[in-house]
């Protein structure tokens, strides 16, 4: 069982919601259990990538949570986990538009060979789940037994089994919503703000440039950390009281800039701020769909996956 | 009855508790009501002024909300009112470090005559409260009704009659807490990041240099706008949806940065963020005290009020 990220190119250009199309669309990816198993699909949060499981070893599930380079939703995927490698073929990607292996803005254009920067489309979570469908066909899947994320996770489980009813037998959308609260609204542009207010994010174009704009970056990490925890856990990170919450939102602020892009957090933020479904739409996933939310978020809060439930035909509430 | 803001000099250099003292200290204040009537005294948030009622046009609570040069707290403050004009004299000042008329790092220092900036020392509530007293003191005023106040405003009532017990009679704290939880901490600590991250803050020593970070001000203002307010009223904000909110986000921000200091928004920063009273504090303020708190509230959750309730030996819950 092999736990590295491995690399796929889309057979034909991607079209786009925008009307614009990307030609040699590279997914990075990884994929656990066996190759025969029926597959579910995992689909990454804003920041995250394709490594959701396994610690870097080669073996899946065994790695210690917050160790280096274990898996972000290692504690879900592995085999006796809630994603059950030794039943099922798991698969996560880095999503388009990404920073960790799959075609985003630091990309080189096929045309100039210069990095995308400011001239990469605007994408849509239709566009996301259109790059992922086009994947599994390149790997030659042909249906999902489940696909599974939370927040925009779970907008892509939604709008996958809402797009390809044929392929798709089921969603799990934790923390999920049709369409984003006015505080998460809020949040999320200020934080967009943050980054586009860094000098040195240039427009977007900065790659060639020897600055990139950490501080803004840095800022929209502090701002989505703090929403991302309850008062509780942000609490019990901090040992020392008050000034350990700072020290502590420094500490994940300053981890991220390192391994993340700005522009691919403006396109994740962005695609994320404008999904919506319409209750109609909803009324047309006909598939059995699992709903999961937090009574501490308030971002993604219950009332949001309340909403769904009343829509969805076929749903499971957690 | 005057509704326009008056100056007053404090009498003596005012001791702070980091061992400096400050000279020349100027109070910018309002005064409601008759000079002969009880006094009220009111204590503003973080980014309030002197300028609590009124109009502009002498009359108090004549005003309509949202008028130009409205008081920021009219609607409570008037002939009839919560705050009643006709019963009691109302007195509001800007506080301490503040931008609005009262000694602050924009003021020039008395030795150099060139801005504080950077130099300006921090605060406490308790300096906060110290000012005001002396200032009281400068208008012959012996004892207050009440001191009221709502966040940082309520951190003040609490302290001032923790301070002063011969002469506050009682205290209305509203949305406050003896200490910050970890989510205000948090997002207190991201929105002073974003004014130290903007290069035109300069270290604070910005006022002669014909730069201001109104970025950086304006990120920490809309930070602060989105945790004021709950989910429902932004949303009641947007009548175009999510593009709305950030629109009304943008022109909150515009407004702000033309009316208030970014060091004097770090210094109220850090103050309410290391404001504490422990338990055995709150048991010594024997006046009564009014405690109202909003259950749409998260920095200042209900909770925080309650825990004030159960120390405090004379509460009066709302």
């Amino acid at each position: 069982m092999i736990a590295k990220t491995q690399f796929a190119e889309l057979a034909q250009p991607l079209p786009l919601d925008c009307g614009r199309e990307l030609r040699e669309v590279r997914i990075a990816y990884e994929s656990y259990g066996s190759e025969d198993a029926p597959v579910i699909l995992i689909c990454h949060a804003l920041t995250g990538d394709a490594h959701a499981a396994g610690d870097g070893s080669g073996e899946v599930g065994a790695g210690e949570i917050g160790g280096a380079g274990v898996g972000w939703w290692d504690a879900m995927i592995g085999a006796g986990r809630a994603f059950d490698t030794n039943r099922y073929r798991v698969i996560c990607t880095n999503l388009l538009g990404g920073c960790r292996g799959t075609t985003g803005p630091s990309t080189r254009e096929p045309q100039t060979r210069r990095p995308y920067g400011s001239h990469f489309p605007e994408l849509t979570v239709a566009d996301l789940v259109r790059a992922q469908r086009l994947f599994l066909k390149r790997l030659q899947i042909s249906s999902l037994r489940t696909v599974a994320g939370a927040s925009l996770g779970g907008m892509q489980a939604l709008q996958f089994a809402l797009d390809y009813p044929e392929f798709v037998e089921s969603a799990i959308a934790i923390a999920s919503t049709a369409a984003l609260g006015a505080q998460g609204v809020a949040l999320n542009a200020v934080a967009r703000q943050a980054i586009r207010d860094d000098p040195d994010w240039q427009g977007g174009d900065y790659y060639e440039s020897g600055l990139t704009p950490v501080r803004g970056l840095g800022l929209a990490r502090r701002i989505g950390h703090v929403t991302y925890l309850s008062s509780h856990a942000l609490a019990g990170k901090s040992r020392d009281g008050r000034l350990g919450v700072e020290q502590y939102l420094d500490a994940q602020s300053e981890r991220f800039v390192k391994r993340f892009d700005a522009n691919s957090y403006l396109l994740f933020s962005t695609a994320l701020t404008r999904f919506e479904l319409s209750d109609e739409q909803l009324r047309h996933i006909t598939q059995p769909v699992l709903l999961v939310s937090f009574s501490s978020d308030w971002i993604y809060p219950p009332s949001d996956s309340e909403h769904l439930a009343a829509q969805l035909p076929k749903y499971l509430k957690n």
